[in-house]
């Protein structure tokens, strides 16, 4: 692949600013505010214990705000810990999730049309962050390996498909997902998957150089998983039914989380030469109880019962990262940069699996096949989703970066001065040593 | 200008105990709790859509959290993308914020006296934490270029005056002005320009090897950016009305500051070298969409019309910071470290005439010649103000740095020891270079 | 002390696992949700201001969020301060508070079952976020001389002491405690240092040369110290009586720590060389406001009380840093890695004393004898807790350091890979360095 290749001086601008542009066109056409005078499909409506719950325009803007954290500070810093690609995580994270939740209300909006037009709210709103959250996960997949005009089409392609399987799910199936285990951790991980297996770049087959953390950027990535796993019970319970089943989601996803430190602790440092902790278990496993405990979090399962789903997602995300994510990468040509199997992957069907064994349980009204049935809805979207949207990425024109620039935030970046100098010294190279050098 | 004049041994202290002291006997005598009893001047009372809505004394404290971090977290962090400056930028940022809001809470509360007292309640926090961003915004003008001692100087003269101007503002024109576009963006930042253009340095016209960032301070500017853009929808809702005036101006925000996302990237990628994205553009232009659509966020111009407002922010502060802020510097004397111009100046005035033509449209109750006259004053006041104030920081007492110490932490701070043996190396200058020499 | 003691590969895994496993099954036998129908401990029942506020299952939880993100974010990346210990800083902090929540809720919970029940809501899990700060705060005395292990060990018989203690002071002695300047901050200093007394170590007496930060470490720790600062208010309204008290706790605490910073700015400047500013002193004293306005925070106390209360506590603590903290090293063998008592042990104090003071003159209903035996039950409680506790951590079997790995991450963590090569030099250790050796 020459390298002008990557040059993004048109493509990019271009792709940008007419995604933008559409997409303003179509607000102009489709998108209201909500007035409160709508027929509405909010949530809770015609519930038997809401009857006397008039809606607050501004109630779940609290919910919504540490949502907001979750996916443009957690997302965006837990993928800065390659030593090199900070700019991009915490850079591409913003525009695609930018870009997305413009796509996403459009998308959702559509199958819930007020007089005609889509009537924004703050629970539309959350729904168009979380529809971006599909996006981040398989960005993870394929971190370091995609140009950001290849992440752009993928944008507008797997929320367009998350919006029709999320329809499925909730209004077809009427299956239960409150915390999206399904619709969002499994589909956003098989999807990207699925791209990073059609995108396999053999090249990469022993390894990059700057396919690794240094000290700091480990602590970057450290913001980002700690207001994940704060802010995790908001994901989980922002749009359950109000009142105590709310409350509900937020203690089951409380305990899960705290659960699931221990045993990813106690995991990573079972595995590890000389019983040391391992940053990249600790960065994402700890947040697996999260990812888990998503489908069932609004159901009667017992604060012992979220414990119990946090701690075995805790072992399961763990050993994922120390044996199977080597085995994919070298047997099945599955190179999953941040390990997204093992974060929302695994613990993703987990947690499809728990809702199907308590929606059986009768721990909340449904049908345990019809949970089935939307878990395998899920998969199946991601991963045919995945195989197309990952084949219209392969397209030569879209300056996907070459193997030796990969992970490498210089190829569509500005960076500092010094690097320029010395493209192949760290990010933070010193003037200690031009001086060495002098 | 001789070095010791920077030693700030006696002047900082006692100017910092003396301000503090006075303060706190002017709280003693003016300042007392909101108890819910007196005549109030609280938002939103007396609209005639607000009949029921009986007065909650939390119910805005999230909004303020969220301002909150705006101000410390979002401002101090933003403005640590020097290489060598980040404890200042972050530091005091607090310090002069700390102050500031103190300061704040006298001067717009004498306006307001209850009983000949100034009742502090939720909605008075909100607006002292507001009155200090006038301060953060210029201190981005003139970031590593002056003294703490100056600093707080400019924080009492610049508030004093903020709080006239706003006050006009508000209660004799009666302009809209929600999201403070003009009192508070615009106001900062000519403001702190016209004291940049006072306390220009001929020194400084070839650049400062430390007036830039590394890769790592890089990505501590980018924690600032990403809550400041996270949260904006607070900052231009938390003072509207309650309701659903306060959702529109929430949609209104999150719209513009998406929309806004896209063009700045898109205009960085095509005016940068091959391309590539400039992470001074995405920390700052990014966040224009927040500032254009601050007048009018709480109006009916529909979320399309939000959206459009924030693309053309970002294309005009992209633009600004490329071909703009350069020609400034040259032609004008005005060394705007920040680039506050780009991200506040103009944006700042977009919104006010976004604000004019709304309300000649009638999307919000007003005259387009009182938001025309709001404006003008903000403006007058901002460049009035900041060349007075910028006089009186001239001073030579103030410890202003010479030349070659600007930019550079040391010498207002302490530094972990590595630098003190090495001035001229990297704050991360590392044991290799001892090394290397030895 | 021979090297291999410190390997965690059993010890750790085993003590981790069965802690959570013996937690699960209390879990499911004790624990429930609150549904609303049980007979309740909740604050602000049968209050006479309280008649018409009925009960909102989620009226809490911004409250909660914000002190979930003092425990997580605040104090782990205050303590990120060191240069090669930041993976331990957060992430053992995540470790301990994780694990402490649950232990905190059961040992709080056991003196309020309903039905035989611990019935877990919102309030609930604020108390059990606030047990773990005791913890957080002994961990700051010991940071980087303690293997997880003994943390661990700590954290249970640390949460079950202060539980015992915190049921006396609040329900026994009715003693007013709203911000836990007794409690927690007093409490968890005294605890800590005692601790620290007992694993004195004479081999650290001069010093270690990981016993110190970088710059990029110090703006790590700035992200915790302005996140505590921040939502500190929260902090310490959180249980207040909902409305207008609640309202006071948070003015109170929101002007306290603004006239603490100045105090602390002018002081550290009036001490240190050439009157610069001290990162030691920014990162910490400017939270002693907080601690110490702790108890009186929700008095009618007056805004200007709580300013002078805040004033007061940021010369104390920067004093305490400076002068205190070396004595207490070298004559006491106290080393106190992180300044806890100058933070939350001497402002702790300040805030019981205040508290008496305050209930003396009648700004809150109680007793003035009472609240000094509060103060008196913390620091016993604390001290000979701290000390037998000690003497537990003791033990050779914990896998403690030796002298010459302590402030050391590598002793515990896998780090990357180029620390392992070159185990003396800086985490950031770059390829330069291999290229000018070679």
């Amino acid at each position: 692949m020459p390298a002008y290749a990557t040059n993004m001086r048109l493509k990019f601008p271009i792709l940008a600013l007419t995604f933008e542009i559409i997409t303003i066109v179509l607000f102009a056409v489709f998108v209201d505010y909500d007035d409160g005078k709508g027929h509405g499909h909010g949530h809770g409506q015609g519930l038997p214990n809401d009857t006397h719950h008039e809606k607050q325009p501004m109630e779940l803007y609290p919910m919504f705000q540490d949502v907001h954290v979750m996916i443009f500070i957690g997302f965006g810093f837990l993928m800065t810990f390659l030593k090199r690609y900070g700019f991009s995580s915490v850079g591409v994270n913003l525009l695609l999730a930018a870009f997305g939740l413009q796509w996403g209300l459009l998308m959702q909006g559509i199958w819930h049309l007020d007089d005609g037009k889509i009537k924004i709210d703050i629970f539309k709103i959350i729904n168009a962050d979380f529809s971006t959250a599909t996006v981040l996960i398989s960005f993870g997949a394929v971190l370091g390996k995609t140009s950001p005009v290849q992440l752009l089409i993928m944008t507008i392609l797997e929320i367009t498909l998350f919006s029709v399987n999320e329809h499925l799910v909730a209004n077809s199936l009427k299956a239960n997902d409150v915390g999206a285990s399904m619709i969002i951790h499994a589909f956003g991980a098989y999807f990207g998957l699925a791209v990073a297996r059609v995108l396999y770049r053999p090249g990469l087959r022993n390894g990059h150089e700057n396919d690794g953390s240094v000290y700091h950027s480990d602590m970057f990535a450290m913001i980002g998983t700690v207001f994940l796993w704060m802010f995790w019970p908001s994901f989980n319970s922002a749009i359950a039914d109000p009142g105590y089943t709310q409350l509900t989601a937020v203690i089951n996803t409380y305990l899960s989380l705290a659960a699931c430190v221990l045993s990813a602790y106690a995991i990573s440092s079972l595995v590890e030469h000389k019983g040391k902790l391992d940053m990249v278990h600790i960065q994402n496993a700890t947040l697996a109880g999260g990812v888990a405990v998503g489908t069932c979090a609004d159901m009667n399962i017992g604060p012992f019962g979220a414990m119990l789903i946090g701690f075995i997602a805790g072992i399961i995300s763990t050993l994922g990262f120390k044996f199977l994510s080597p085995i994919l990468a070298s047997s099945l040509g599955i190179q999953d940069t941040c390990g997204v199997h093992n974060l929302h992957g695994m613990p993703g069907i987990l947690g499809g699996l728990a809702g199907i064994v308590a929606v059986a349980l009768g721990k909340k009204d449904g049908s345990a096949a019809m949970q089935a049935a939307a878990l395998a809805s899920s998969l199946g979207f991601a991963l045919v989703g995945g195989v197309v949207t990952g084949l219209i990425m392969k397209l030569p024109i879209w300056g996907q970066p070459p193997d030796q620039n990969c992970f490498d935030d210089s190829i569509y970046w500005e960076v500092p001065e010094e690097e320029e100098e010395n493209e192949e010294s760290l990010a933070h190279a010193d003037h200690s040593k031009n001086k060495a050098e002098a």
